[in-house]
This record gives structure tokens, sequence and C-alpha cells, in this order.
């Protein structure tokens, strides 16, 4: 058992990489720092999960064994497609985001957060590739078309892929300081971008 | 067997998440749309391998089991400071980066390539965090203090972690044309900084 905040990863076969490595990468690099915060990964099963990218990750536990979550991260990857449809996984997202401080979705995984119903009313965003797939998910779902990442309550959502880790950044100034996010992306080497409406991806896309 | 290119990445207990996973994102995406490309994750061991953030990752194969590698990736992270007393690995970097069309480090993997004598003579960079310990390694390169990456001849070093992103992009464009980068950059909504001299972080580091 452990007092720390617990960093709760979703897997799923076709996870994209970058999605959850990058919020990660940050989040380790401040745990590393200031202490008290533990990064789990879970998936249906223990063991071995299969990215978009081929290279393979390992779930710590199956999602039934998962510890209690306090900051969760749901990436997408093409994977969504599929676990849209996964009734456990969106019952277990709805059951952990009630328990949860903050709820972060990078690229396609606002599509599960917004099947599951969590995001009914509110603000979010998504990557701009897959962008009208993902808003069919949540027609109720206020849906935000340029924006690096959008911060509802305890939900964030980012953009594609690379948003991801500004939207860690700006939840690591939340949870801790500006400071200790600045020592992350200078340890990093990331030029952050702090606005939460810089996103030249959304017209290179045609959505603006 | 496949006639494929090979995007061989090496791992090791506390490599840097990003260092691998960033790159990876970027090959993957091209590997999807240009096809040809296979990329193989690979440790002294097969299975599974602990990053500096915690999480796992699993290797495809032991270093005695990878097939020929055509990209070579070498990651950096707190590990690095005890894989370079790894003779073994030293001499397998040494054979496979002499049948590599091209040699890549992220951060402090150059210091890896160092050790193995690999880059004497030549121009090369790393992150800048831990930047004179890394020179240690290799007395005969000549450092360039302040870069975004380094190229020179097959080798490729980059600095420090999202570096190996913009580095990656860069040997993109060598091998196919900068229309494809730029289109595996806008996938990832990523702002790539094509100008390898782009180094707000050696000053910052007090580098310069």
């Amino acid at each position: 058992m452990t007092s720390d905040k617990v960093i709760g990863t979703l897997l799923f076969e076709g996870f994209e990489l970058l999605d959850v490595f990058g919020p990660l990468e940050a989040w380790g690099i401040h745990a590393q720092a200031a202490g008290g915060l533990t990064i789990v990964t879970t998936a249906e099963n223990a063991g071995a999960v299969k990215s978009a990218q081929g290279p393979r990750a390992i779930a710590d536990c199956a999602l039934a064994d998962c510890p209690r979550v306090d900051v969760l991260l749901v990436p997408g990857g093409i994977g969504t497609r599929r676990a849209v449809g996964n009734g456990a996984m969106l019952d277990w997202l709805r059951r952990r985001a009630d328990e949860a401080e903050i709820v972060s979705s990078v690229c396609t995984g606002a599509a599960l957060l917004a099947r599951a119903g969590l995001l009914d009313g509110r603000r979010a965003t998504s990557n701009k590739f897959a962008f009208s797939w993902v808003v069919e998910q949540g027609p109720q779902v206020h849906w935000v078309r340029q924006a690096r990442w959008v911060e509802d309550g305890k939900f964030a959502t980012s953009a594609g892929v690379s948003a991801g880790i500004d939207m860690t950044l700006a939840l690591i100034a939340r949870l801790a300081d500006v400071a200790s996010a600045e020592r992350v992306a200078t340890r990093m080497e990331y030029e952050w971008h702090r606005d939460a409406a810089w996103d030249p991806f959304a017209k290179l896309h045609g959505l603006v």
C-alpha cells in the first residue's frame, strides 16, 4: 500500500505510443523531483499490450486489480475504434473517473470518455486527424475544434499525440506550481506550449 | 524473414521513456504511411525492461537474436551510467553500428556510442543536463555544446529527451523526403524544430 497519488494509465491493444509515454515522461520526472506520485499502467489483462506502432508495453495490473486512481490518463490510437465498444472498459472509466481528482485524455482517448458519458455537457477536444469520428462518439459534448487542450472541471482533454505533453505540464502546474512544470519541461528539453488555445493543426486538418 | 528495413531500438534498465517512444512514434507513423520498415526492440534479454520513470516496455528479442539493424536507436536515461560499463553491450553496438545505415542516439545515449569508440573524431551532442558526464565518456569526440541534434556521416546524436523527435523527423526527411517528415509531424500534431542549431536549453543548463 502507498499513500502516493496514483497516475493510473489505461492501456489497450492499439494505443498510441506517444499519447502514453509523453505524459508519463513528464509525470515521471515530476515524481522523481517532488515525490508522492506512483505511475501504474493497467489494461484488461496484466502483461504485454501492443501499441498502434508495434512496440509493446506492460500493464502492471488488470483493470479489476488497479489501485485507486488519483490522476487518470486515457490515451488514443487506432485501438480506440474497438475500445469504444468495450462496455466493461467504459464501466471501469466511469467508476475511476468518479474517484479521480483529474481525468485526462490524449488524442482519441477523448472518444472513450465521451462514450462513457463522462464529457456530456462539458467542453472537450481531441486530435484533429480523426475529429469527426470522435465527435460522433459524444453528441452531447461541447467539442472545441481548435485547442491544444481543454480543461473543464476535473476533465482535461488534449489534441493529438504530442499535445498530451503540453496538457500534462499544465496539470503539473495545477497540482504543484508553474515552476515545477517549467523544471520538468527544461529537464525534457521540451518547448512547452503554454497557451491552451495554440493549435495550428486544426487548420492543417481543415477544421477551421 | 523480412526485406523491410529494421529500426533496431536498444533497451536497458533505466532507459528514458520519451527517448525511445518519441522517435518510435515518428518512425511508426512513417512506417504505416510508407511501408518497408519494421520496428524491433532489443535488450540483453528478451522480455520486460523497466524504464527510468518506472513503466516497463518489452524487448522483442535478446541482443544475440536481433536481426540485422538498418537504423539503430540508442536512448539515454539514468541506466546509461551502468550500461557504459557493459562490455558485451558496447561490443554489440560496435558490430551493429558497422552494418547500419544510420546510427542515432538520444540524450545520454551518446555516452554509450562514445564509450564504444564510435564517435571518436566525430561531431556529436547529448543532453545538456548531464553534459559534462557524457563528455567524460568520449574525450576524442568533438562535443557540440549547443545543438538540437548533430549529424556526422551515418551518426546522428540528439540533445535531451524531446530532441529525439526532431532528429528522427530529420532522419525521415533524409531517408524519404521532407514532405514525408512533415506529414509525420502533422499527424503527431508536433511542432517540428527543423533547425538543428536551435537549442535554448544549452543556456538554461549553463553550457553557453
